[in-house]
């Protein structure tokens, strides 16, 4: 049965970005610090992403991931040889866009993305990569399965915050799954609806 | 050695208070749910505490903190029959305070509070139990050793966060331990210096 996980990297006090960010420097001053769980040199790590990329079907991501990141991820997107779809929530169609990419636009938000990822995924799970907006967005319509979390030891004092503007209401979550490493805590989530 | 340790309980989006606080509920609506991991239903949980009040020799707190627990608290303080000495971080002595209370009223400075709390502990750790601006007083300091979070599994989207306003310098920590319980998760950092 497919799963839609929302599913970021955030400092323990909740920032998926640095302050201070700059095209260079996309997660802002320090905050490539984020990912380095996923660099490749921590075992734990690259089998947490292999599992989570084996059981993926599709990825939704939002029109700034896509800018910030497209530099890196040329034709075959944030999966490299695995070239899942990603569906790309935006305003307007980028005018230029690799040959042969993995990306799909959708310009009537963010349902429309999920009913066509869903259909690309088949049984597969879905995950949402954020940007922030889109995140929130999945996560008030009420539209998320789970949540995971990548808590990187590190306060940043300032930046962009995952869980800003989510609304007053709580939300219930039940502990699906804790992965302890050093250099990310993995926090798996369920959202009890 | 003696370590000086800030824990606290918190929802997953960094809320150590929920929402709409009043004097009788302190920590906002629904914000108990951040405390009932240590409400003696979970072994994990007990044994969690009883480990940390064994290691613990002082506490030391805010004044808020103070005036919203007076209540449950009596004159044995936070830790009950163990009776610790907890120092209060005030500007002013209150009028009247519990009789063979374990409370110590410093009205100079968190530095003399822990001066204090030091002598009082010998060997053993001192908790600085918040509140808020008191934890965030130590951290930005640089006296503190270790942070604890229990990460409690709810999105609150507003109230008080206990990462604000910490300074925008990084402070690099690294995992101490992780305790995945289900009502929280532990974690322990250890501040890198």
């Amino acid at each position: 049965m497919s799963k839609v996980i929302f599913d970021m990297s955030m400092s323990l006090d909740g920032y998926i970005r640095a302050a201070a960010h700059t095209p260079e420097e996309p997660l802002g001053q320090g905050g490539e610090r984020l990912h380095q769980w996923a660099g490749g040199s921590d075992p734990a790590g690259i089998e947490l992403l292999g599992t989570a990329i084996a059981r993926a079907g599709a990825f939704i991501g939002g029109r700034r991931t896509y800018d910030d990141s497209i530099r890196f991820w040329g034709a075959d997107g944030p999966t490299g040889v695995a070239r899942l779809p990603l569906f790309i929530v935006t305003h307007q169609i980028p005018a230029t866009v690799p040959e042969n990419g993995v990306y799909t636009f959708v310009t009537d938000g963010i349902e429309s993305a999920l009913r066509q990822a869903k259909e690309a995924a088949a049984e597969k799970d879905i995950y949402v990569m954020g940007g922030w907006d889109v995140g929130r967005q999945f996560l008030r319509a009420g539209l998320l399965d789970q949540i995971g979390l990548h808590v990187v030891p590190v306060l940043f004092g300032g930046g962009l915050r995952v869980f800003d503007h989510i609304g007053d209401e709580h939300i219930q979550l039940e502990v699906a799954s804790v992965v302890d490493t050093p250099p990310a805590t993995h926090l798996m989530y369920n959202i009890v609806k």
